[in-house]
């Protein structure tokens, strides 16, 4: 029986407060509008982020919600207006939208789009500033506007990307944000070129995909910096050539010139970069990235397909495999630095 | 009488404490060691770092001083091992050197020689540590390996740049720091592309050569940005479309992605650049550069040439000439904002 045009009714991981355990509710998603697509999730990970902001305390409080942009799913319908997608179609969320219409979607610079940047609206869809969550007729806030610890999420069109049918969706969900930000750090934003030397502070995720994409672009040197000496195993299969612990020296690490790329969101207020100008006069230079610099609905779908060519390496970063319903012991692996990525399978709840 | 191989006794502008004016007095200068070169110092123009390092009260002790690093001049004689120069060239002295043969020398990515730094072994001279001028037997020191306020100085072979005798030197000193910065600045480092917005706080010389250089780039917006109203008719001349001025706004005035150019020195110990690093998540980079990324040695001979073909305006950053007598005047008048560029007329005295 189709479940177009309906709400459905569908378990999803709700969050009711700061750091508190998530919990795996039946909740009702409703169909989507006009410019919206439902998509059914068939796998979800966990990002850094999703910790950064389920923790976060001092933002607005955006309570119940539902978390997760690190995902992949099949579209079950399409609102009115929607004509580049159908049901069935293999999907990613992407929390970095891409209208491909604004002055920023036209310029090679920034990949920020006006129309779907991921601080907008927090928590709302925009078309009429409500949810398409509830339980119980109370609404449940959206987050990056993916919402992927659900069975079903409703996305704006401009947050979605159609992919490769062949390609595993288990695996080419780790595309929507962690991997797809250190390839891109390194091939988008930093630029690195054959012969550079790259040093690359803290080997999570996004660290070791850095150290993927500068094996691929030629690095002849790639440093790998963290605090935990356990990561230098994993480290190798990426392409790590040299590893050092800051803990064990008595000076400062980093020296030369170069181009730092702060990758991803640092979420305390209170956090800052200090630094004496005259450090920025020799060569250096600072930037920082978002999604690697890359524009989802154009470019991700070729990035799926040079993974399907094995142009570099994916199903490597996948160190565990949960149930859905098993998320919070996802949510424990990542805090505890056990897990480069856990695959929530959803589809299997 | 030639003066190859003697100690020479000339006029210099001396300092003798932080922030005292300049006192014009006869030194001696000794005549070039193996890898050297004297130079009779025909222009020198005075740039603001002349004031910084005039002024600062918590650096090294390093008085008496000869300052000034803006100039051009004649080759008077050589040290013994110096093959490409010869008496009677018309040089450049360049405060960042350049080896040709060191790592960041062979780099495409910096300009700061290992060798050759502004930063080296301040007030002497390397190969003995000692000073080449003196007074009554009391040495004088040096600054940035230039000391040009002096009718002779002694510069290390890396430190100074051959050019077309063709070219008028009371207008290529200017080259040798100021103008180049900002040139450089805009095509080395940011690397404008027509069609691009550029927006300059400060609209000194060196940012009015950003200008010039952004106008040449065909960058449609330049917009320049200062304290002081009357900095806008000189504005003009080089290419700034547009003018703010921050104080006539009650809010920040910068806005957008792109990428942001520290330009010359800062010597205030206490100067922090502090940002929340999520600030540098969306396009935006921060970088700097010192002498605007040119390679002095391979570079400025070829910029000399540009300046030959009209390529660029440069006449119009002098628009005041003083004899090298009255510099306590040039000084004044960079300090009270008066002038862009003041070149004393050294061979005159
Ligand atoms: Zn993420
Ligand atoms: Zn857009
Ligand atoms: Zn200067
Ligand atoms: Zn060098």
């Amino acid at each position: 029986m189709s479940t177009i045009g309906k709400v459905i009714t569908c378990k999803a991981a709700v969050t009711y407060g700061p750091g508190e355990p998530l919990v795996i509710e039946e909740i009702q998603v409703e169909p989507p509008q006009a410019l919206e697509i439902r998509v059914k999730i068939t796998h979800t990970s966990l990002c850094h982020s999703d910790i950064h902001f389920w923790e976060l305390k001092d933002g607005p409080i955006l309570f119940p919600r539902i978390f997760g942009h690190e995902a992949s799913g099949i579209v079950e319908s399409v609102g009115e207006l929607v004509t580049d997608f159908q049901p069935g179609d293999h999907v990613l969320p992407l929390f970095m939208g891409e209208c491909t219409k604004c002055k920023n979607c036209k310029s090679r610079k920034t990949n920020a789009c006006e129309n779907y940047s991921p601080s907008g609206r927090p928590g709302l869809m925009s078309s009429d500033q409500r949810t398409r969550f509830s339980k119980d007729g109370k609404p449940i806030f959206h987050f990056l506007g993916t919402s992927t610890f659900s069975e079903y999420t409703v996305v704006e069109h401009g947050r979605l990307v159609k992919v490769n049918p062949l390609a595993p969706l288990d695996k080419i969900c780790l595309l929507s944000c962690g991997v797809s930000t250190g390839l891109g750090a390194t091939w988008n934003t930093a630029k690195v070129e054959a012969g550079s030397s790259v040093a690359i502070f803290g080997l999570g995720t996004v660290g070791l995909a850095v150290a993927e994409g500068a094996r691929i672009a030629g690095a002849s040197k790639i440093i790998g910096v963290d605090l935990n000496n356990e990561k230098l195993g994993k480290a190798k299969t990426f392409g790590i050539t040299d590893f050092l612990n800051p803990s064990e020296y008595d000076k400062p690490i980093s020296q030369g010139y170069g181009v730092c790329v702060l990758c991803g969101v640092v979420t305390d207020s209170t956090s800052v970069f200090s630094r004496h100008p005259v450090y920025f006069l020799g060569g250096r230079s600072l930037t920082g990235t978002l999604f690697g610099n890359f524009k989802g609905v154009t470019q991700l779908p070729n990035l799926v397909e040079k993974y399907m060519h094995k142009e570099f390496q994916l199903d490597e970063f996948v160190t565990h495999e949960l149930p859905f319903s098993e998320i919070n012991e996802a949510f424990r692996l990542l805090l505890d630095g056990k897990s480069l990525r856990c695959v929530l399978h959803v589809g299997n709840t």
